[in-house]
């Protein structure tokens, strides 16, 4: 069930079998020379929307803008700062609060995201934390990356023994390739395999990595491999969110 | 060309020919019995989708939650405080700017938007006019409501003689069901026309408003008729954003 | 009724035959080469003066300094950025309701305003709005600029058929003129009706409009004229204050 | 010379002169039983506009919403939060370094502003003091309390030597009645004299305080009294700033 | 009993007998050629740590970066804005309100601090002012300076009669060499005593005051000197931190 | 070399040899019925000192209170909320910036913190990236967990093979009875061994964490094991700023 094209009856209806929720989070960054922009707002998403059809879920819209600060030496990067971020998920989590969801399962898809989401989560504890008073409604807030699921990674080592790296790796690419077939780029990956290092602002970012990969070839991407990490992703997903459901 | 489903090599090469960019922005909120959570978000979105195909256009993902508080009391709506919708716009504005966007054009799907997304701007000039420095690059901020364009208006003036209403209207639920016919919802609407009223706060626009609906009949709205809304305001779209883009 | 002129029993007093008050709101800024800096802030000041010799009103200190950025680059002019005068606004809401003030209503007297003003109104609502709890004082908040009442737009549309224009109007200089007769100035206009244009930034604004006019000619204004409008507009302030406090 | 009833080009050519301004601040809160609400923000507003007179001075309007949270149980007090009169202070300040005023006077009426105005200026300093780089324009800042001249206060020790008090004083009722006549207020004080003690929230101030002043028998309050009050403060303030200017 | 070396469950245990607590604040900021770096968050820790053993007191570990923007210009110097002050005193409020602590000593070893912090505790106090509730818990705040005890100033005067200075004075240098004697500096004083003058921002501090030192000679600061006036400042806190908390 | 114990002239000579610091980052909150509240404070702090006479190494004064909103619910815990220690660090960096320093490394004691102090990092970075200025001066920002040196969690696992524990551990626990062998306390552990679970708010923390603990007997802590630990991890933290210093 997507929140997004339901009606308010309908979700007052689902919060009578269910206090749970899953949103999609993502960034709006660079992913490399044959990468979309969008890949981790994209690959949440649809595994989202894919396990939607597995299990009882509710999917809300896609939080799709990030951090991604040290993407900005690449055209197209739009990032939050951390402090604005934080102040995003609160309001999210109020209005769902609101309504009387207990439960935010967030399915993440950005490495950059962890810290910022995990600070506001702490930032939204902390306000219940201060009072003593006993407080009826519960609320509980679960971040989890959707390519850290045991079995999609070891699908995504299989497909990709060599070079699925760390950034425009060719798991994500494949996975937003499956997405969006039309929107699939050929471009020739020089070198083959891009180099690692440590992440800091984006003038350096750029300097150390000048085509926005870090250690990946993702031009082993490709729309068959997508759909089997789509589906690997999904399961797990809906098998988690019923045992999160459940807590 | 929409960024999402872009690499940042493509983004740099349309820099090359334009600075300007489109940005849908909406809202998630009830939108009556019939109406989906997502509508003020997926109107925006659809038609500059439309719109890219008919000009040389570059499209933002949508900035999909807005101002909605007076919405809350119905299941499924999500909101930023305003001042927090300030700082996000911030960011994606500093985040266009930083890769030499001059012209950003915000096709707005939500009335309850217009307020805090023009004192959004008068942030960011403010930043630039508080200094006496001459600065090289330019910026331009516009704001265009969907529904204002006079060949829509007039469009849906026809369509809907009676009961277009004010908010959750036969011809912005036409547009979602255009998009996703496979969420149209038949409901019986009671009463056939809704009330009118003033927005305040949540606890008070539902009992003024009990189903959610302000002045309109949206049974009325069909996959047909939202075809043609999108047709129309693709075009006004498109044209003005050329203008735009020269000014 | 002034409160800066009262004493806080004579308030308390007040509270106990009415929950309303009225905040003049203003703004200081540039008015062209013959207006003055506090035009914005003046008239709705004198008109709320007037007014409250009309009807049964407490008039609430001037918030003089408002939303000004695209007046910067003219000596003189003092602006908030929006954030700030979203916190302001929050903080003399919330300073009011502790009283048992029920009904705020904001006369304006800067249409750089609004949008901010009707921000910082969704920033206080949404504070009651993310609650599901009964609350049991109400509040009801309502921004009115003085030349938007029918009556005052038909005098000056009649009082200055040609040149009112969009800033440093006539009509605002002449109850300017009305209020402080030995600050009038006598400044031969250059062209004798300005242009008029988009509003941005304040480098931008200055290099449109160079001596700070848009579309008015206020050599037009005069003592006599600015009488009349105060006392239309104080009708009119007065009739709906009284309606808005029994609302 | 009266920013507001100014225009910008008059702003402009004193500025040739000199770079100092004047600005008011004061309160908007209670001042017992014959005092006026708006007796902080009167008193620093009515000296500055008769040293005006005396010497070559350009006064802002006056800054009229100050540090009154401890009023707040006496119906009228309106107050800013300390982080938000900060805030304000900054956008003041920034609006005239803008123009190029490089010394700004504030002109005092409310003990309980000292700290946050301290701490805005702290605060303004530190974005200067966070850079290295050499910065051509400097900027100066002062906070002066009007009842704190030396011959200010002989005078006030000599008209009242018993109960001048520490808030809602005869001294300050006395400036406020010389400046409006028309709002005296006879109330007979009970006690004479009224108790002092420690500062801390709104409760614990009208339990101590039941009527609102601290030490004081404002009774004693003529118009004569604050006239010879403004004139010895005026003189006081017109030299310093000259001195000021000139630092 | 020292806060950082306890257990919650001593805490726990105190709370049964107190509801007071003491928070030494400082600075980290130069002390001139020979004063250390942590001058003014060691003497209200030292003197703390001392007044501890006379009386039963809980001490909270040192708040030990506050406002010094003013000695930016001197390498090691680390400053809060205030604004940034004012929050972390709330947090830390906050967090000792939660657990029942109702009186709050600090006790300041910076004159820079006290602004500010009095500024934090207006912003704490009008959280509580803005509710018009019975409020169960009290909460009574209290800034302290160090050397502003009567016994401490007129000790001090009594060993260092010329040159004991406004800032990095020879009774602060004193108390910290007798709590580190190992980082004791031999420094010749050029010129001996330095010169005096008014506080802005960290490059004309610089300018005005070379070495960093204000109209002091801490060269005549000993170990000796340090032990008597950290004894003279224990006692005066250890009485006075009794009367606050019964008061 | 101390900072805080340092002058501003022994600060500027470090700078003409290292651009590079160490600030230890802890937390105070409950470690369990024999743990210090200090303790997260305490561990970092010490193995710095203790570094520091291993290598040329400046240490900041210690960021003592972190983010311990989960631990609330048990007496004497004091945290800031992550957007609260998030500005702090900002400003903590500015100033470090100011001087010239480079290279700054957080040794860390609190899992906690990690999430806000990552955040902030981010924070800083992003200042920089939404620049496409070229900028001179470099930053780079490390954050080390004390525990995660290979050495020391070998040494740990050898001393406490069981029961070391995720909270309040017995290593932790050994580091502060080393550096305060006076504050030990004699606590039978009731489990021996603490459960494990989930970290969310404080009443849901004090709800599964009855004591404090989790998973840990931190009865097995001793001054003597504290010793080597402190040396493990001094000679770990020596030998990786010497390598930061250069990278």
């Amino acid at each position: 069930m997507l929140l997004a094209q339901s009606s308010w009856m309908e979700v007052e209806e689902y919060l009578k079998r269910s206090k749970s929720i899953l949103v999609p989070v993502g960034s709006i960054e660079q992913h490399g020379p044959n990468g979309l922009l969008g890949t981790d707002a994209i690959c949440p998403e649809v595994i989202a929307k894919r396990a939607e059809q597995l299990t009882d879920m509710l999917v809300a819209p896609t939080f799709s803008v990030g951090c991604a600060q040290h993407h900005l030496a690449f055209a197209g990067t739009i990032t939050l700062r951390p402090s604005t971020m934080i102040a995003s998920i609160l309001d999210w989590t109020a209005s769902l609060q609101r309504h009387g969801f207990e439960r935010i399962y967030w399915l993440n898809g950005h490495g950059g995201n962890v810290a910022t989401v995990n600070a506001a989560f702490a930032e939204i504890y902390a306000q219940r934390s201060f009072s003593s008073a006993v407080q009826e409604q519960d609320i509980l807030l679960k971040l989890q990356n959707w390519w850290q699921f045991e079995s999609v990674a070891a699908l995504c080592k299989q497909l990709y023994p060599v070079g699925d790296g760390q950034h425009a790796t060719a798991s994500e690419v494949a996975v937003t390739y499956a997405a969006y077939p039309d929107a699939q780029k050929q471009v020739q990956m020089q070198p083959k395999i891009a180099p690692t290092g440590t992440i800091t602002h984006a003038q350096d970012y750029r300097r150390q990595f000048p085509d926005g990969r870090i250690g990946s070839d993702p031009s082993q991407a490709s729309v068959e491999d997508g759909k089997q990490i789509i589906q690997a992703a999904a399961e797990a997903v809906a098998a988690e969110f019923e045992r999160f459901a459940k807590s």
